[in-house]
């Protein structure tokens, strides 16, 4: 079961945090096995589908016993890094960022907010969840100090570019942008867009041609 | 130009956006024209990705001239439906409700906030944007005045399911789903996911593996 995930697809990565999602909802309803064929169809996806994807991390399932899950929950948690945890920044406290740090699911995948950033005078000093919300001066001290790992961008999208060099700079890990900007950044650096426009839009054209 | 958009893939149909948003910002900086090699340059995409893609719709270059960006720019504003306009409702009034209800970004793309529902009484009666937020109850009533085609769901998972087909039953055509479970809706209705657990979690894979 050793971890053989040196060319796993976009397509793949994308579908493992639904398989964790749907490992997590069997485990607390008490499932012990599932076949790759239950588990199929609840996820609306092949069997072979689903044996593909596992393989590309060691496979998990036993022939004719079907998955066990609590190990697969377990192994996904590992692959997904819930266990190990990410120190995280939020940049941008405005009604997106503020949104974001208060849902308490992102710290149940790992994700712990240790700072928020902000340059409005309104915002700094407040608190969001007990986490004080820092000006923007303070990040280069705050990161030196705190080994950050992720950086949720919810910024106004003229300043992302800039914003994502800083963290950059700062040795951040990877950034989660919400800004309708596509970032390019240097390979030591992975990026996530959620591009809320973007979705809307193609909600938009699907109704349209539905 | 007629529009023949029979066979469009996903691929292509989640690219759409990301054109209007570069020719957007093309048609403001006052670019008239651009070639397709310059595009893809911006967009990083391959210039024959970008000639396949906008041949789905009819084409709208010509030979050696390169792409009229109004022109372009107007075209996929009808493909996705930004003139149209669609009317909207959110259900869930909480931090990312409010967010969404705020967000003037999305009535630049063509949805437009109707109606705002929850439960919480301490949320019924107070008003987002100037919008009054409604309680769940009022939701057939207001949707058998208003025509709305869009429902966004920003309420907890487990009521997710239920919500839907209330508002499927209603009549909506499209629903944008925040909540971290995937729905199975009559082909009449489609759906689009924002799943922010899952989109976070791809980041934590793509950062441990990078």
């Amino acid at each position: 079961m050793a971890l053989q995930n040196k060319k796993v697809s976009d397509a793949v990565i994308k579908r493992l945090p639904r398989y964790f999602r749907y490992l997590a909802d069997l485990k607390e309803n008490g499932v012990l096995r599932i076949s790759s064929k239950a588990l199929s169809e609840k996820m609306n996806l092949t069997a072979s589908q689903i044996r593909q994807d596992l393989s590309c991390f060691g496979g998990f399932g036993q022939q004719g016993y079907g998955y066990n899950v609590e190990l697969l929950y377990n192994e996904m948690r590992k692959i997904l890094g819930v266990n190990r945890g990410f120190r995280t920044i939020i940049i941008g406290a405005g009604n997106l960022g503020q949104a974001i740090a208060k849902h308490a699911k992102f710290e149940a995948r790992g994700y712990f907010v240790k700072g928020i950033f902000d340059v409005d005078d309104r915002l700094v000093g407040t608190s969001i969840n007990g986490i004080r919300i820092r000006h923007m001066d303070e990040i280069d001290d705050f990161c030196s100090k705190e080994s950050i790992d992720v950086a949720i961008l919810t910024v106004p999208r003229e300043i992302t570019a800039e914003i994502a060099d800083k963290v950059v700079a700062l040795g951040i890990k990877g950034i989660w942008n919400f800004s309708a900007m596509d970032l390019r950044l240097p390979e030591e650096v992975v990026v996530e867009n959620v591009h809320l426009s973007d979705s809307i839009m193609v909600l938009g054209y699907k109704i349209i041609n539905n």
